[in-house]
């Protein structure tokens, strides 16, 4: 960085309303990754971002200071084009797990660098890791080859790949800056871009279970990570859709598993199915693929075949028998009629209690503890017949989990309009 | 404390634009100054707090937790009641120095324990170490024992005092988290309130050279500290005082001392004697002490005498010439006329510049740099005349603070209207 520049000048700047310069912005973040400016330093500017906002050109800036602090991969020389997936994290959002090798088995490779679960949200890593023998970690040299052979890979992100954000998430998380759309935006996208994906699709979700409670959030959420992305090259589109309820029947790591497996089986909850089937359908037309309906992969067997081999190529067994809880407790419906509302955000606090999450980076997850839904909205259902399963390695568990599904449950007398899974679609 | 919370948890209710609650506050000063709270949480809050507010409840409960972090000194067994004076600084503000000998004299024992400079305004110690041998660093006793045979005592406030107020201060020098009315009040009154006195009287300085650019802050801040003070049992009077000019005919450390022995002598120029004996009086007011003028206590030798006994007590040689500087260089006005302006903030950056203040706690300062002035506004000045000289132990500081001083002085065909010095007066 040729300039420097005074760290409380920054700060003073975007906590009186200003915007920051692209100078300032280059080495702010070049200045935090090499520890120069303090950790309480960049804490009270992102406190001052979450209030006062960025406009476009600071996102975007942010975006390629975060992506110049560490290495880009390039996927050019693969024999096919790519594309992957972002969601914003939901209860059950099972989603990456059938969809990389339904895309890959239409002939366009998946780059799926994937987090952990922190919180309600599950993580897909700490999902796959329930099957026996498969690990997350692989070298750039080990994910490139299999892309080639398999066409799919998801496994977790390298430590070279935005540093910064690194460093930065890890400080938003203990100082109340996590909520800031700009820095969630820059966040997701500088990793995703760095990845070198061709094409992008962004599934980001909106309710209960979802960190956006709001549609308006959830649309500039949305809108300003397409724009970030499509001005960096990479061809992206976003879906709005709904998580005030789970997606599919299980919440939980092993859970969520078998229902992907029963999806790319052809069967599996219609939710489920149809949200895989529809981001599959971006992500094809993204990476300019066509002709090929993701459907018919789902039926024939190839993307379960994929499935198979990805799984294989890191060290898994796909078919050894996934773990099941020791410990389960039904919740049963306590009048009959018609399910109105099942919250998301409380099952999903309810399977992270029974073990399915961690509180801090540091805690195993448990592979079989978790919710499984009985019912969803608009189904009907009997006093006394359960409408969930807990599951749980420790029946000690159940007692706080069943505290945060105290409210989670309405039923009443007919089904009203159910809410559409898809609610918007954004493109650049 | 008995109870405890979750800092991120505390972030997020300001940043959302809540109420802390009482246990909140308790808590998160109490775990800061244990460290329990890391800077970087401290910081995000301290953000929040500036963009967002607290009401007066929150800075009530702030200040009182501010204080329970240390010790509180008490005055009661002294012969005779105590008033201190808080100024939150300007350019040229000597007052201190006449002021607190002039109160002694008048029979109201004066405890200050006074900071040293940081940026353009200077610090009470660092103008009274320019005596030879002067020390300001007492024991309790030794304090105690001053203000009972001298009436007054200037020194560095114990380490003891309010030290989460000391952490919290440091941190917010270094994230641009110094400027929010709520902290600046709780600091002050956090340090004042613990350190025992029983008047207080608030010199709350507004204008160019003050921190409160305007009046309605000015006015804010100090209606805040007179409730927090009146609230803690302190009899506390705040008057607002203009500093778009500087207080004086100089800034700087040993040059302050010169002048404010002038005032001591009966001497001195208008606005400092005109402020130091109306300050004077709110404090023998509030102390509940009348029937004395101060004005004659100037006039008689009897404050010049507590000054000298003073000095002497904390080994100060008050019959020492004062240092002088090795090097001036003088200031021509640029035409005749009548000086309209003389920008406070100028002078006080070109004092800073010439070695008379810090840009870091560690820096050194020097006795004999800063600026004398020839003229203030109002006065006739002549083309070439002086109208100000600059002091420094280096020749090489000229230039630097010549370019601070560049647009500070105006000179018009006539006076105009004055600025009165004292602007507003708010009791509790």
């Amino acid at each position: 960085m040729a300039e420097s520049y005074d760290a409380v000048d920054v700060i003073r700047a975007k906590r009186d309303r200003g915007e920051l310069t692209d100078g300032q912005i280059d080495w702010v973040i070049d200045a935090y990754t090499r520890g120069v400016v303090a950790d309480e330093q960049m804490s009270a500017l992102a406190m001052a971002v979450l209030l006062n906002g960025m406009n476009r050109r600071e996102i975007a800036r942010w975006t390629a200071a975060m992506i110049a602090s560490g290495e880009r991969m390039d996927f050019s020389s693969l024999s096919r084009p790519t594309a992957d997936k972002h969601s914003t994290g939901g209860v059950g959002d099972k989603i990456t797990l059938p969809l990389a090798p339904l895309v890959a088995a239409c002939g366009v490779a998946v780059p799926q660098l994937s987090g952990r679960g922190l919180g309600h949200t599950g993580g897909t890593l700490d999902k796959l890791e329930s099957v026996p023998g498969w690990r997350a970690s692989l070298s750039n040299a080990e994910m490139m080859r299999q892309l080639e052979d398999v066409g799919a890979v998801i496994c977790a992100a390298g430590e070279g790949l935005a540093p910064a954000d690194r460093k930065l998430y890890a400080l938003r998380d203990v100082t109340g800056t996590v909520e800031a759309i700009p820095l969630i935006a820059s966040s997701i996208m500088s990793k995703k871009i760095a990845e070198g994906t061709g094409a992008l699709v962004l599934d980001v979700k909106v309710g209960s279970g979802a960190f956006m409670k709001s549609y308006d959030d959830a649309r500039e959420l949305a809108s300003t990570m397409v724009a970030l992305g499509t001005d960096a090259g990479v061809r992206t589109v976003a879906l709005l859709t709904g998580m005030s309820t789970p997606l599919g029947l299980t919440a939980g790591n092993g859970l969520e598993v078998r229902e992907s497996v029963e999806v790319l089986s052809g069967g599996g909850p219609a939710d489920v199915v149809s949200l895989t089937v529809a981001l599959a359908r971006e992500m094809l037309a993204a990476a300019g693929v066509d002709g090929v309906d993701p459907a018919d992969k789902l039926r024939d067997g190839s993307a379960m075949d994929v499935w198979r081999r990805m799984i294989a190529a890191q060290g898994g067994d796909p078919s050894a028998a996934l773990p099941v809880a020791p410990e389960t407790h039904d919740v049963a419906a306590p009048s009959s009629g018609v399910l109105t509302r099942l919250d998301a955000l409380a099952v999903g606090v309810a399977a992270w209690r029974l073990g399915a999450g961690r509180a801090r980076k540091e805690d195993p997850v448990s592979a079989v503890a978790g919710v499984q839904l009985h019912a969803k909205p608009g189904d009907a259902v009997q006093a006394g017949q359960p409408v969930m399963t807990l599951h749980a390695e420790d029946p000690a568990r159940f007692a706080r989990a069943l505290e945060a599904l105290e409210d989670a449950v309405e039923i009443g007398e007919s089904a009203g309009a159910t809410e559409p899974l898809i609610l918007d679609r954004i493109a650049g």
